[in-house]
C-alpha cells in the first residue's frame, strides 16, 4: 500500500481511520465477559464509550472502572491508553521498524502528521526518542509512586500495580483511575500530587519540547537552539497554568476555600489548574466549586495542552498565535513577531480557523445535548462542563456523564474522537485535495464587525 | 478642533467618547424628577442603566418603562434611541451642515468610521440619504401602526403615540416598549408582527444596503451595481434569519409548540428569529422556551445584524467572511472568492480577530457575573442570555436583569457600550497609532492545533 499515491487515503484520513479502528477493536475487547468482574455485564454502548474514552485518552466514564473491570480488563484499558496516548502511528511504525521493514516516506509522513511535525527530517529518530522518553518517564513514575504507595496499600504487589497504572494514566493524561475515586484519597498527600502534576506536565507539554530538552542537556550539538515551537509551546503552557492557578484561587477564596488551611488551598488550586489542561485526574469532587470556577475550568479544558502531546483542546500554540496576532493588531503592526522570529501568515490563519470551528462545534454540541436532555433534570453547567471535558479530551467530570441519554453520550464520543485527532488534522482529513486556481478576481474591501 | 491632526483624539476615540458623553447626559436627564411619573423616584444607577441601554439601542431595562417614566421621560428616551440608533456622528454632522459650516475631511472621516465605510467619496450625500431614508421609514411605520392601533387603544392620540414610539423602537432596533409588556398584547396579531419584522429588517440590514436599494430603484445610474458589501450583508442577514426560523421551530416542536395552531408556531418562530438579531421586542415570555432554544437565541443575538446598521453583535459580514474562509480552507484553496470578487486577506484577519475578542470578552463577562451572583438564586442560562443580549445590543431578556447586583449590571453596561461602538471600532480606539516596522525577522513555521 503506497499511501502517498492513494488519492482517497491521505495521511490525515489514514490517522482518523486508524483511531476509529482502534476504538472499534477495543470496544469489542471491553465487551468480552473476561474483561469484567464476575457477575457484571457491560452493555455494548458502555464498552464502546469506554473504548472511545480510552483511545482518545479522555477519561470520561459511564461505569466505575475499579468496580467493573477485571484484571484483564484493566490490562486492555492500559493498552488502549498507551496506544492512544503515544500515538497509534508511532507505535505502528515502531513495530514495522522492529520487523525490519523499510519505512517509506509516505509512512514517515503519517507520524509527522500525527504529531503535527512540519519537517520530515530526523523523523525516525524522533519517533524512537518519543517512545524511549515516554516509557522511561512512565517507568520512573511507576517506581516512585509504587514504592511510595506501599504505605497506602495492603500488599507490595497492589502498591506497584496502583503505582504503575497511576503513572501511565497521569503521563498519558488519560485521567482513568483504578482507585474507584480518582486521586481523592490523596487529597492531603502533596507528594503524590506533585508527582502526578509532573507526569501530567511531561505528557502535555509536547513531545518536541521533551526531545529538545533531552538534546539540550545531552550537549551533543554545540549549535543547538530551541525551536520556535518549543519556546511558544512551553511558555504558553506554563503561563496558562499560572493564570489557572491564580484564577481558581481568587474565585474560591471565601467560598470553597473558606476556613481551609493555606496549603490545602494552594494544592487544590495547583492541581486543578494542572489537571484541567488534559490530565483529568481529580483530588476533589469538582461539583463543590462555584459556577464561575466551573466555567473557568471549562475554559482551561478548552485551551488544553500542546500539539504533538497526549493532550487535547485547541492547543497552547493556537492560543498563543491568536494572542500575538491580536496584540500586533492592537499595537498597529502588520506582522507578528515573537522570540526574534516572524509567525507565518498561514499559521495565523490556521489558528483562528481552529478556534472558530472549535467554538462552533462546541456550541452546537451544547445545544444538541440540551435538546436531547430536555425534561431530564440536568443543569446547563453540567452539560457545558462535560462537553468541554470531552472535546478537550480532559476527562474531568461533574459526574453526569452516566446520567445522559445514549444520543447525548454519542455526541460526547464524537467530540472525544475529533478532540484527540485534533481539529487541524480533522479538517485536513475531510478537506479536498489542495488545488491551484488559475484565475483571479478583483479584490473588494468590505466592512467587518 | 482639527481632529485629523490630533494624535490622541483619533476618529475612533472621538466616537467612543461621544457615545460616553451621550450616555452620561441622558443619565442625568432620566434622573430628573420631571422624567418620572408622580411618586416614582429612580436611583442614579437605574437612570444610568436606562441611558446606556437607550443610547446603545439595546433595550435591556431594570425598571418597567411604561410604569416609571412620564411623557417627558418617554420623549427623552425617544431622543436617546434616535440619537444612538442613527448615529451620534451622523446627527451631529447634519446639525453642522444645517448651520452652514464647511465639513472638513476629518469630520467626514468620523461618519465614515461610525458607519464603518471604507471610502470617503459621496459621504455627505450618504449621510443625508441615511437620515432621509431613516426618518421616512419611521414616519411610514408610525402612520401604519398608529392607524391600525386605533382599534386597540382608547383614543386616536394614544394610538398614534403608541404607533410612533413602536415604529421608532422597531426601526432603531431599540426594543424598548411603552405598552408595559413589549409586543405580547399582539401575540395573535400577525399584521402588527409583520410590520415590526419589516421595520426591524430595515434598521438591521445595514444603511449601505438601503442606500443602494434606493439607488437601484431610482435608476439614475445605468451602470449601477450592488457593492460586495451589500451582497454579502443582505444575503448573510437573510440566510441566518432563515436558519433561526427553522432552528427555533425544530427545537420547540413537541415542547412549547405542542397543541398550538400551525400559524402561531410559524409566527413565534418568525418573530423570534427576527427580533433576536438586535430587535429585542418580544411577543412571548422568552423563558417559556427550553434550554436549547435559549442557547440558540443567544447564538443569534451574538451574530447580530449588519455593520453600518442600528444593530450589534459580531455582525453578519464577520460571520460570512469566517464561513467563506473556512470553506476555502476545507476545499484546499488559498484565496477566498465570493460573488466574483476576492476577499482581502486583511478583512479575513479582522473577521477572525473580532470573533476571538468577542468570545473572550463574552466568556469573561459570564464568569465575572457568575462570580458576583454567587449565593444568589440566578441560573447560568439567565446569565448567558443577558450577557449575549447586552453584548449583541439585542435587549431580549429572561427577566433577570433587574435582579442582578449593581456590579453585574455594570458589566452589562460595559458590554452594551462596547457592543454598540462595535468591536472593530473599539479595538481601533484603544489601538496605538499604526507604525511601520523597518526590520524583519526570519519566518519560522510552528504546529497549530
Ligand atoms: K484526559
Ligand atoms: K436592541
Amino acid at each position: 500500500m503506497r499511501l502517498g499515491k492513494n488519492k482517497f487515503l491521505t495521511p490525515f484520513r489514514f490517522i482518523l481511520i486508524s483511531y476509529l479502528i482502534a476504538m472499534a477493536t477495543f470496544s469489542i475487547l471491553f465487551y468480552l465477559p473476561i474483561s469484567t468482574q464476575d457477575g457484571i455485564e457491560l452493555t455494548y454502548s458502555e464498552a464502546l464509550f469506554t473504548a472511545v474514552s480510552a483511545v482518545s485518552v479522555t477519561g470520561l466514564t459511564v461505569v466505575n472502572i475499579a468496580d467493573t473491570f477485571s484484571g484483564f480488563g484493566i490490562l486492555v484499558l492500559s493498552l488502549a491508553i498507551q496506544l492512544g496516548g503515544i500515538g497509534i502511528m508511532t507505535l505502528g511504525t515502531f513495530v514495522w521498524m522492529i520487523l525490519g521493514k523499510k519505512i517509506v516516506l509516505s509512512q514517515r509522513m503519517l507520524i509527522m502528521v500525527d504529531h503535527n511535525q512540519n519537517t520530515v527530517a530526523g523523523l525516525v529518530s524522533l519517533m524512537k526518542g518519543i517512545l524511549v522518553v515516554a516509557l522511561m518517564i512512565e517507568l520512573v513514575g511507576a517506581l516512585v509512586l509504587g514504592t511510595y504507595y506501599i504505605n497506602y496499600f495492603d500488599t507490595v504487589l497492589e502498591a506497584y500495580y496502583q503505582g504503575a497504572f497511576g503513572a501511565l494514566s497521569a503521563f498519558t493524561n488519560a485521567g482513568f483511575d483504578i482507585t474507584g475515586e480518582s486521586l481523592i484519597p490523596f487529597a492531603d498527600d502533596y507528594f503524590v500530587q506533585l508527582i502526578n502534576i509532573l507526569l501530567i506536565f511531561g505528557g502535555a507539554i509536547g513531545f518536541p519540547v521533551l526531545m529538545e530538552l533531552k538534546e539540550y542537556f545531552s550537549k551533543h550539538n554545540p549549535n543547538f537552539r530551541f525551536s520556535l515551537f518549543t519556546k511558544i509551546a512551553a511558555s504558553s503552557y506554563l503561563v496558562v497554568f499560572l493564570i489557572g492557578f491564580v484564577g481558581l484561587w481568587l474565585l474560591e477564596i471565601g467560598h470553597f476555600y473558606e476556613d481551609m488551611e493555606w496549603h490545602r488551598q494552594l494544592f487544590f488550586s495547583l492541581f486543578n489548574s494542572a489537571t484541567a489542561r488534559s490530565g483529568g485526574l481529580a483530588t476533589m469532587d469538582i461539583s463543590n466549586l462555584g459556577l464561575a470556577s466551573l466555567l473557568f475550568l471549562s475554559g482551561l479544558m478548552i485551551i488544553g495542552a500542546s500539539p504533538s502531546s497526549v493532550g487535547g483542546g485547541i492547543r497552547t500554540t493556537t492560543l498563543a498565535i491568536m494572542f500575538l496576532t491580536i496584540r500586533s493588531f492592537a499595537l498597529g503592526r502588520k506582522d507578528v513577531k515573537v522570540f526574534g522570529r516572524e509567525i507565518h501568515p498561514e499559521d495565523r490563519q490556521k489558528a483562528f480557523i481552529v478556534l472558530s470551528v472549535f467554538v462552533f462545534i462546541w456550541f452546537l454540541a451544547v445545544i444538541v445535548i440540551s435538546s436531547f436532555e430536555r425534561g431530564n433534570d440536568i443543569e446547563l453547567m453540567g452539560i457545558i462542563f462535560e462537553v468541554s471535558s470531552a472535546f478537550g479530551t480532559c476527562g474531568l467530570s461533574m459526574g453526569i456523564t452516566s446520567d445522559l441519554s445514549l444520543p447525548s453520550q454519542s455526541v460526547l464520543m464524537i467530540l472525544m474522537s475529533i478532540g484527540r485527532v485534533g481539529l487541524v488534522a480533522f479538517l485536513f482529513s475531510i478537506r479536498k485535495e489542495e488545488r491551484k486556481t488559475y484565475y483571479k478576481y478583483p479584490t473588494e474591501r468590505i466592512i467587518i464587525g
